[in-house]
């Protein structure tokens, strides 16, 4: 007789600083293979962990969304409150499961997802912040936010991101074609300096583009690159056109919409 | 012939998370040690660091200030902004100069200082944030907020904070009576929650004594102790009366007056 699975959905926030990104690798500490040691500690059985957005090294997420599977005799011991509550013991304070709920086993973390919202975090002050600094990008000097908010046009809609996305691995031909559904930025005084908030959302993102894009807009902001060099650099689907990465710390993957 | 020695003040921002505190001591790592190995690098001589506040493992700082003595003749070597970025390169990310001057050899960080000024900082919400969870105390669940905004009132003015201080370890008899110039909780709604912060201002604090007031306060905003009771714990004088510290990675001794 086969086993029936259940399928089960976690909303996960986390905090990237010592891992080595989502994905699990071995003899390196990732969210993904935490997770799952945590689940087969509690079910004797190592699940394989779908996300809905990889994110590097140093990257945080806030509303990252995983999916597994795990015989239903196992679940059916647990409420799922309970069991959010057990995976959190588990898990420790970097890894917090905000919800798990069952699915139709016809959900997919990455594949049913119909938006992601990201977050990029800068601080702009003379001094950093010690106690903050893993998670914002800190920028002594001054930057051109009303700049830098004009360059969210360019990137709405749906473009080829080639210029702002680290080139696939594999051999195949993979599509960069991206829709970008909303891009602002927002300026709030604080108590040390000036934060700024880049928020993103689109249909999905390839690799390092939230951080690409950003630094893009950030060398914008700087006076080194104008409107006219972006969306250049857009149209030309080249790497080359690029600039340097947005550091990791200052990302969020702050929600998942399906 | 004596040598001539500058006194010079340092205005540092810090993360007090993987640090035993401010005040040296072998064998682990400090604020104050990590800041004279670094002059001791600079100058080949270790300066006693004297601190308007020491704080404890886990408190930040966002305006703690120091003095020591150098050598005029090995400190005419650098401006002062030069002075400060080196210091700042010697040091990493935890601790940042925000600020060097020489000062009059009158000038005393701990006895020239006439205010300082702590916060404290709560995180009210369902779930933890991990990427600043170093940087607040998580309070899941509800506070009366109104009861603890009240009850700054009973702690303004001079009073014997015996109650509220860890007992001092030398034999002498020490005055615990300081005097509390303001207090304030602010309120803020932010993405992940309701950020409450806590405000104090005063000539100086004993001991533990931000932590000792701000756990009891958060036990007035459960409803498990009174206005009554918090007027009646200040005048025993005695730490039997007291409640719990609040964890240190709340509080951040954010600035110094003179």
């Amino acid at each position: 007789m086969e086993k029936v699975v259940n399928r089960v959905k976690l909303v996960l926030a986390y905090d990237g600083t010592d891992f080595h990104g989502f994905a699990a690798q071995p003899g390196v500490r990732t969210i993904g293979g935490e997770l799952s040691d945590s689940l087969e500690t509690m079910f004797g059985d190592v699940p394989e962990m779908i996300c809905a957005g990889r994110t590097d090294a140093g990257v945080h997420a806030w509303g990252q969304v995983v999916h597994f599977e795990v015989e239903q005799a196992l679940l059916a011991r647990y409420d799922m409150n309970r069991f959010a509550r057990s995976l959190n013991r588990q898990l420790g304070p970097e890894i917090v499961v905000r919800d798990a709920v069952v699915v139709p086993n016809d959900f997919h973390a990455r594949f049913s997802a119909t938006q992601r919202i990201y977050r990029y975090k800068i601080l702009l002050a003379p001094n950093n912040v010690p106690f903050s600094r893993h998670a914002h990008w800190w920028i002594p000097g001054s930057l051109d936010t009303d700049a830098m908010q004009a360059s969210c046009e360019i990137i709405l809609g749906e473009h080829d991101f080639s210029t702002f996305c680290r080139k696939p691995k594999s051999e195949e031909v993979v599509s960069l074609v991206r829709h970008i559904d909303s891009a602002q930025w927002t300026v709030r005084e604080c108590d040390t300096g000036l934060e700024l908030q880049f928020e993103i959302a689109g249909n999905a993102f390839c690799h390092q583009m939230v951080r690409s894009l950003t630094g893009y807009i950030v060398e914008i902001g700087r006076g080194n690159r104008s409107l006219d060099e972006f969306d250049y650099a857009l149209e030309a689907r080249d790497r080359q056109f690029g600039a340097p990465l947005a550091p990791p710390q200052g990302l969020c993957l702050w929600e998942v919409r399906y």
